[in-house]
């Protein structure tokens, strides 16, 4: 059995981990800690875990750490990780970063969105970003993951196939992203109350979220030109999932949806976590909720000079801590869907 | 006083009206029907309107319609209006008609979309598209009003002045819709169940909506060539509200947010309806639930090619009932704001 | 036309306040104040005001209160009105106090519930509580009113006709209470985050809420014996209303519903915002919502013990912002429903 | 490997059972039917099976239940039941119907609340009431297991160690429940749209719930003298989940929170799904859902007369499918806690 620690444990991707971590036949929880007043039973912490799980969620300490862990899962705030990366790193340890830290390979970008400075800009290039559909080899071999974020998770996903494709013009591509508050953290301030966010739904962020270079630095590795993205992210009163509506203008008119489900299901024939819808059909919230599952439909028309592309995923799963399961799957060399079906 | 009536009072749309006219200071509602079991008291069917509002909600009949009333609000299902109003027209009533029946000037549009065979396409003429915003002279005149639908009083509103001023292509309109739960009706059916919608978030009748047309009709009386929408509705787990994000691209990079705003604003100056948002803001629903405002909000930048316009209304007051009131207030001299505000 | 201030306009009682005072015939909103940053005009505050309202909401300031207004409601949390509102009553201001501050008239039971060393007991006994059907005469000759609390207004009007007929036991009285969001003010901490309240339910502060001694203290007024009531508040995962099921032990097993329909309707008879059910029908939350009325219905049966009574308010309106309105009209002989309807 | 069919296949409470069942180590799933259309594949039905189970479900076929099952669960609506399951009872099949119509042993009892003539009396005998705690050694053996009702789960385990303790007055039993959505089954009707539950609140069924009989009679097994209960159902605005409040009337007032904690720890101390919370802590939904918990907590003081109990359940695990699945795990030797945790 594989031992693993969560860092970052009481958040909404950590108490996620645990979730999956419990019915994952091959790994046992042996360390939980998080930015805590005092050692908590995780039970206390999460009440539905009373009687199923006992374990103290502590303060971080990195000989614990190093100690218990074969391999760790950081879910911390971007900036934190990069504070607590470094040492660990040194140790025989395995990590799957689930911050925004080790995303960025342009060190710059990082710090034009998140604004702050980076800390260890030469771990950045070590890191694999942990994209499985993608970069499946590396993260076999990797020692630190980069694990992506929600919305570039489905955008990357959904938009890849018809990129390389070179059907679509690049300086034309639209997002518009719906998410539900989840995404945002367990943090607390004045828009987060129950009721600002009940019965309201808002864009925000419009064309400045900081997961917009994480989409575009993924997708311009496979192609030459510049890409235009515009992405506009918006805040459902809903728990969890990501919906996206893509929009992508076609070079050519003759492009039939038929061409489009028919490139998608070659391109992603062995991928155990991606399901492509047939003609007319949609992906809903409620197909993905709970799954690790990122599902994709899509239109077009002759008239129309657009191919629309509808994806959803569980921002809490494929769009964080079910994907950095699938990670430790492969870097193990475990049945990639354990735990996760 | 003028005496109003209410045909199809049970619906969100027609319960809306009843709540507006209560307020409103130059009417008084003399008659109410729908498709019921039996006469029933309208307290009975909206308990808060118990102790409030005594009136009888009758099964439609022609004579009590013209000998009560002198303005026929018809809040039916689409194909019902079309049997109804025409000998209606006979009489001296004024009619603002809410459903799709009059709205599409080209009625094999309207037969394609709406799947059914028009029975008066010749009245179809004299009907008035009741958007105040580009018909208030119109309107003043007006027998038979069609009441714009939700999606595209929004739509139009939001797209018009950038389409009037020429700075974007015909052919790369995106509208991105999404619609709380009343927009579909109080129609019972499975997809329709509390469980389904609740928690959930989907894409539907994705570029095939009914209301494509009716923003293409308007949109296209205003400039010259072919005008090419894209056009996803989303439902939203909420009750009422919709919030459209719209994709224009521009002809020229050079405009700036600050442009956009001004011209619109220079354009709605006069309208006690349409709110303009300044730079960095967007409106959420909740700052116009419950209201009969159109809100409106802008962004681009120099990189960009595209503008990015977020709008919102509530589907049941501007998009409906609201409208409907304010093109009254318009047909009979009373201030448009008045019941409104 | 009356000049009114609102003291703590930013809260959701402040809000409701200002939505209600912009509808009312015989005042004008004068003065907005609330610990904020920097003065700000109410619209950037509440988006859906722009437009229709304009006012500065200020720090507060004892001098502008006493300058612009001659009624002053303070929205306030409980300990910070008993601050504020000793050195204006000095003034010819008149005072509606939505606090709990001056509710109880024995200030060692506001001590221990309260948890805050009272500042003005002498002031306490001057305090009229607000709730009109009780105290209409005293209220109209107030200076200052205690408004009452959202649970107790419900469980007092509720209870209160059967407790002085001398119908049910004094010692087993139940009231399982449930609450919208709102009733917990708009503060900011983890257990009010969207993702903790939504799809959730809980029972709080079981058996020792500060409302319990508050509900004691009025209906104790009415009858010889020392009451026993269990109260138990639960979170509802909505915005607002109250509703709350009460169970009263007969004394006689002979009661029929009936009975209680019939001495409910006279004693209430000329109340305008209490609507009694007929046997068979109970309130729902909607029936309340947005309105300022009180609904209750009642259940017994000849093998039953007891007496089953469901109430339902609107916890912003009769329970808080609506009931002080309609003491403000009977402070200054207005229609006691102005505003209100 | 068991081989197991389900019986009413695209309800809630077949839904969860397949959910629950793939997970389960020791089952395959090998029949699904439902009153559809046509045959279906379930993936189909609920999207987010697609790609993860494969299985159509079909018309009910006696012969292919016989042939492809050993046990059988029926998630049919109550009077289905009784006409489907006499012919299977004939075959080696083993059965667990999860609807009301083998529960109550008093026919005349279930014929007056469930409004039908019950078809076959004789059988309603030698169902077990498939309730673990109170009735595990009988349901290993059983062939026909009627699973509990959702409100009478919970009721009978909060309440049961007190009424058989005789602390507690027969007659003051008072039980205020509230159950999410799916507790009403996925039926269509204009109650259960999206519109009329969100944002609402309503108590139903006030004292006539047909889960009433079947509560008394089971606390009734473990007493003498008349038991009286009052039952107050409530549709909560939530998916899944119920939550009781209990008022249970002590004979003596010297008992002590502390006693009562330690009553029921003792009761179920080899229970795998009780919990029992310490004192000043009661449960919440969100403890409970997705779990087969049943979580109490308790409250009493001295100068109350009363007790309150709070209890949680997930109704579609504990309250239904959950229940089922820990049944077929007796029946079958499994590990009781297999597929629930």
């Amino acid at each position: 059995m594989l031992e693993v620690g969560i860092v970052g444990a009481t958040g909404y991707v950590g108490e996620e981990l645990i979730k999956i971590l419990l019915k994952h036949r091959r790994v046992n929880i042996t360390y939980l800690a998080a930015n805590i007043d005092r050692p908590t039973d995780i039970g206390e912490i999460f009440g539905y875990l009373k009687g199923r799980f006992e374990l103290t969620c502590e303060l971080p300490d990195y000989k614990k750490m190093i100690s218990r862990c074969q391999l760790l899962f950081m879910a911390l705030p971007h900036t934190v990780s990069m504070e607590m990366v470094p040492p660990l790193l040194k140790s025989q340890l395995r990590i799957v970063d689930l911050s925004a830290d080790y995303r960025l390979k342009d060190v710059k970008t990082y710090e034009r969105f998140y604004k702050v400075k980076h800390k260890n800009p030469h771990i950045v290039k070590e890191a694999v970003y942990g994209l499985p559909e993608l970069y499946r080899q590396k993260i076999k071999e990797a020692k630190l993951i980069a694990n992506p974020g929600c919305y570039p998770t489905l955008a990357i996903l959904a938009i890849l196939p018809l990129l390389t494709s070179g059907w679509i013009e690049l300086d034309s591509i639209i997002i518009d992203a719906k998410s539900g508050f989840s995404g945002a953290g367990r943090k607390v301030n004045l828009d987060s109350l129950f009721s600002e966010v009940n019965e309201n739904f808002k864009a925000y962020k419009v064309n400045i979220h900081q997961h917009m270079p994480e989409i575009i630095q993924e997708l311009s590795r496979f192609v030459r030109g510049e890409l235009q993205i515009n992405f506009v992210p918006h805040l459902l009163p809903i728990n969890r999932g990501i919906l996206e509506t893509i929009y992508l203008k076609k070079k050519k008119w003759a492009i039939k949806t038929a061409d489009i489900i028919h490139l998608y299901k070659r391109f992603y024939k062995k991928e155990p976590f991606i399901r492509i819808y047939e003609e007319g059909n949609f992906p809903q919230l409620k197909d993905v909720i709970n799954t690790n599952f990122c599902d994709l439909g899509f239109y077009t028309d002759q008239k129309s000079k657009f191919i629309i592309t509808v994806g959803a995923i569980d921002n809490l799963l494929k769009g964080a801590s079910g994907q950095a399961v699938q990670n430790m799957n492969i870097m193990y060399g475990f049945n990639e869907t354990e735990g996760l079906l």
